[in-house]
């Protein structure tokens, strides 16, 4: 394995530039050239599993020689794609306090956008917290959802903060960014169905469709009024009265459960 | 209203203080005096609407005067009790980005601890995130819960982040701290109920108690197998295969609004 000893070395300072995108909010330049820096065991071995080989791994040299589980990660791949690294190098790269002592890097996926969306999917609206849209692809995910189609305005999916909420959703799901959400409105072949306080019928007194897209809004001001005008159904979430609504992601849980419940149930 | 022009001024160096505990995890001696700085617009709202009077309330002078909102504030509140003060030193006090203007001193509200615990609960075991935290306890306000109860090693109910995450539910419910929940399972009268990985039950086969203690657990390790052995119930929420679990503040929504909607349907 090549061991990497100083931060000139051009691979080194090609992560270090990659890591150092600390752009949580969707630009049109983000990721630039469509790689990005995946940090610690647990990524790196979903991304392996999921999705195959990184385009280079970089270990910490120290730690690679006392963890089993690196060693296996390091042994799973060909041993051409990996470096070691000095430990200063890697604690440079990480954006946690405690590195884990790998990071791979990837090439972004870019799934086309389907001519015909007629798949149970998650229509974001300006989700802008990045641990909100991280744990919402983690929910859909485990709801078993395999598509989420993201407006501009919403976390940038591939930041290390929604990285580390979505606990590797990002692998199994086909993640759409930048999506004009009213233009996809016309690809749209399943109904369209939105969380909203106003003018909605209770989640659980409604028949929800096995398939649909659904939409979420903005932490504090929801979904866009545009947008929620073309909802086929509008839902809300009966909850005790006088305290606040529920977060986004847990309300998405809700909905998306309540989803499969009836679908098992009928 | 009095003006607060130097930051050795006795009142805003002890509010200072109280705002530098960023004690984000439990301790024996956090909160020494019992009080705690609630920061922005919501959070005093909130705590003015359902517990009452601050102690004290200081406001960024220059925001003060221009914001309406700020300046509804100040009118309900006795006017001994509002300080203002030079932006530069709110700033020095602000524990996010872009402060609000305004913040309350309150004493921390410390519930007894009931003889019998005979409602629907929270039980946090070892819940570290204090992002996890606050969502939790603004899931169970939503979901009409009155009491949580949180081990040692639990994030600190009351700090910034969790107040921050919980929007509001502190004031709506009793959080009991540093509950040695093994000992306190001595005073239920409802039936606890876990949710596991193994063992258990799905949620939707189950009928759910109209009031139980939720029991949850540590984001990595789950509820301490002690306390699991205890559990008069464990359920499992059915999601797709192959994918992480989800995250504990979803997962809780899931549960506590299943029980929910078990009870009004029957």
């Amino acid at each position: 394995m090549k061991h990497i000893s100083s931060r000139d070395n051009p691979a080194y300072k090609r992560v270090l530039r990659l890591a150092g995108g600390k752009r949580e909010t969707q630009a049109e330049n983000s990721h630039a050239d469509h790689h990005v820096v995946l940090e610690g065991v647990h990524l790196c071995q979903a991304w392996l599993q999921h999705i195959g080989s990184p385009e280079l791994a970089l270990f910490d040299a120290q730690r690679l020689e006392h963890s089993a589980e690196l060693g296996a990660l390091a042994r799973a791949l060909d041993a051409g794609l990996c470096l070691s690294c000095e430990p200063r190098l890697m604690k440079g790269l990480s954006q946690v306090e405690h590195g884990q002592g790998v990071c791979f890097v990837v090439a972004i996926p870019t799934p086309p956008l389907p001519a015909s969306i007629d798949h149970n999917c998650l229509w974001l609206d300006r989700v802008q917290d990045p641990g909100n849209a991280g744990t919402l692809l983690r929910t859909a995910a485990a709801a078993g959802i395999k598509h989420a189609y993201l407006s501009p305005g919403c976390a940038s999916a591939w930041s290390g903060k929604v990285l580390r909420s979505a606990q590797g959703a990002h692998f199994v799901m086909a993640i759409h960014e930048h999506v004009d959400l009213l233009s996809a409105h016309g690809r749209l072949a399943v109904p369209l169905v939105a969380t909203a306080l106003e003018d909605a019928a209770a989640l659980y007194e409604t028949k929800l469709p096995p398939a649909c897209a659904w939409l979420l809004g903005n932490e504090g001001q929801g979904v866009d009024p545009a947008l929620l005008a073309l909802a086929d159904e509008r839902v809300f979430i009966p909850q005790a009265e006088d305290v606040e609504s529920l977060n986004v992601a847990v309300a998405a849980g809700i909905c998306l459960f309540e989803q499969r419940r009836q679908q098992h149930a009928s």
